[in-house]
């Protein structure tokens, strides 16, 4: 059989075809039971691409919830809680999230947490949750408008990330991907101004293999894994801030939006090359001024800061290495400024 | 300074006065924040000891539940998170359960899906959960009437077993306690005819140890930790009827009338002195036939089970070993009239 591209904390992740790893996976388990999550959108555009790879389709309980990250709060939890309850699952039942970061961290958390812990695997169907969310064992929901503030730390089965997901994948759930790719990249110090999706498994490898890296240094985000939310301190609050009007973001939007301001606000060398190259790739999204104190509300929020601070983690000089810098209201609010200029 | 009693899986236990160890522990740590979770009841008869010993309290966050079973459920989590994101509780933050097996398993839980874990201490305040509950990093809380079908498995930075708190503890709460003590020396071999209250630490010392030995050498219950819920497999059954039922019956009240059903089924050899200690020491309980299909039905949603059967982890021949029973429901309401009998 085919060994794992990569391991994480013992954790396997397969790149490639399903098909060439889930049946030998599968043998090397007995569960009891298969409880796949989906959403409408995997439901109908992965699932049968899943059950053709893996014959599964006879023996699984397949529940569905409505796509979306306003989904992701305890009260779809309850109803995926309650779907197990009426499937009787067991502790030796394997739970499925096929789908996107949502599908992931939340179906990793109602397995993490039913009878104390199943075991779930991750099959991404996202170029975000390929490359981001399925890899490193964090699990979690949103709670009352904070992002991710109920969860859990804990490494999947296993992983599979097979491409053939991302031929139903909209060009804009691309772009949100791809400002993951992007971070990575310049986390690891890599060249990204040529980066392309030609061949895009070549592109997944050596983004996991920055994520993975990392992870395993780090597990639990002490020190270097904090590098990871490059992009994110401001770009988790700016999202947050656009949930909760009509115009809707994508994460990876708010992301490169993040990195484009936390860049600029820490005076990285590549901060302006990096800056044009997300301007060509994404559409500009310019906040207004009466939006800056919600953001740096949510800031606060963060679940990284400690009480009164906001801290905010960037790349400094070598690749794999970080800074943390505790940006004032009139820094943060400087840098969105500077991206509304470029907007 | 006083080393700890005892150590399980690096979380130190100590058993005695809380003064006598407490300044020296916190003075190794250090915490953002301290918040205390309490009961109307704890916090009127044990925070002020608490306090006392600890100097906590001008620095400390506290949040108060109602007592009882009844509560033990995502309903009370959320109001918890509520209060810890009012607080604006931090990775640092330390929360501190300061009650029985309620505020511990719901307190444990609540802290180690904040914000992917918070470090909690358990300061168990009943017998019940000075010999139990506290020891073993189990956390949880009921789902739609199932005990405990959400939970993780964490340790706390500490427990701090003080018996001082036991000195406002009502007579049944003690004898609920006393079921566990009875059951701990049930499976370690060790005899308990001649158990009696007068040296409790002494009493709580033999007692941890059994749990402590058993938990470190199986923490996550695949084989030998299971053999702790001997009397638990018929108990919380029995506990889950009564609890929608006028009627009210303690945790170890129920547990004591799960080891005589279970004993009894099993044919242990004990069982018979076991049945008659225990009803000189319980009051009687008796259960209508009509009861039983109920209590069959909560026995096959324990969570221990895989999906048809009900598994039941009984003392063998040995101390610390366990044999697997799969009773069926004949069986189990056989042991029911068995223990109506005594009743």
């Amino acid at each position: 059989m085919l060994s794992p591209t990569f391991y994480l904390q013992n954790a396997p992740v397969y790149l490639g075809a399903l098909s060439d790893f889930f049946y030998d996976w599968l043998g090397q388990n007995s569960f009891s039971q298969i409880f796949i999550l989906t959403d409408e959108n995997t439901r109908r555009h992965c699932l049968p691409v899943f059950f053709a790879q893996t014959g599964l389709e006879t023996r699984a309980i397949v529940h569905e919830i409505p796509s979306g990250e306003a989904e992701k709060n305890l009260a779809t939890c309850e109803k995926i809680w309650s779907a197990m309850a009426a499937a009787g699952l067991d502790r030796q039942a394997l739970v499925v999230n096929l789908g996107g970061g949502v599908i992931g961290d939340m179906g990793g958390f109602c397995a993490a947490v039913w009878k104390r812990g199943l075991n779930f695997i991750q099959v991404p169907t996202t170029l975000l949750a390929m490359t981001d969310a399925a890899i490193g064992g964090k699990t979690g929901v949103d709670f009352q408008g904070g992002k991710n503030l109920l969860g859990v730390f804990r490494q999947p089965a296993a992983v599979f990330v097979d491409p053939v997901f991302l031929h139903s994948l909209p060009e804009r759930e691309w772009r949100s991907g791809f400002a993951e790719i992007l971070k990575h990249a310049v986390i690891a110090g890599q060249s990204f101004e040529t980066m392309e999706m030609a061949d895009m498994t070549a592109l997944l490898h050596r983004s996991i293999a920055v994520k993975v890296r990392i992870v395993e240094e780090d597990p639990t985000e002490r020190g270097l894994r904090m590098l990871l939310n490059f992009g994110h301190t401001i770009g988790h609050a700016v999202e947050s801030y656009f949930l909760a009007t009509p115009a809707s973001l994508t994460h990876g939007e708010a992301v490169a939006i993040g990195m484009i301001c936390e860049s600029h606000l820490a005076g990285l060398p590549a901060a302006d090359t990096l800056a044009s190259f997300i301007m060509r790739h994404f559409l500009p999204c310019p906040m207004p001024e009466s939006a800056f104190p919600a953001i740096w509300q949510w800031m606060k929020q963060d679940k990284k800061n400690t009480s009164d601070t906001v801290r905010m983690a960037v790349p400094d000089v070598l690749p794999y290495s970080l800074k943390i810098m505790e940006p004032t209201r009139a820094q943060v609010e400087n840098s969105l400024r500077f991206y509304n200029r470029l907007a």
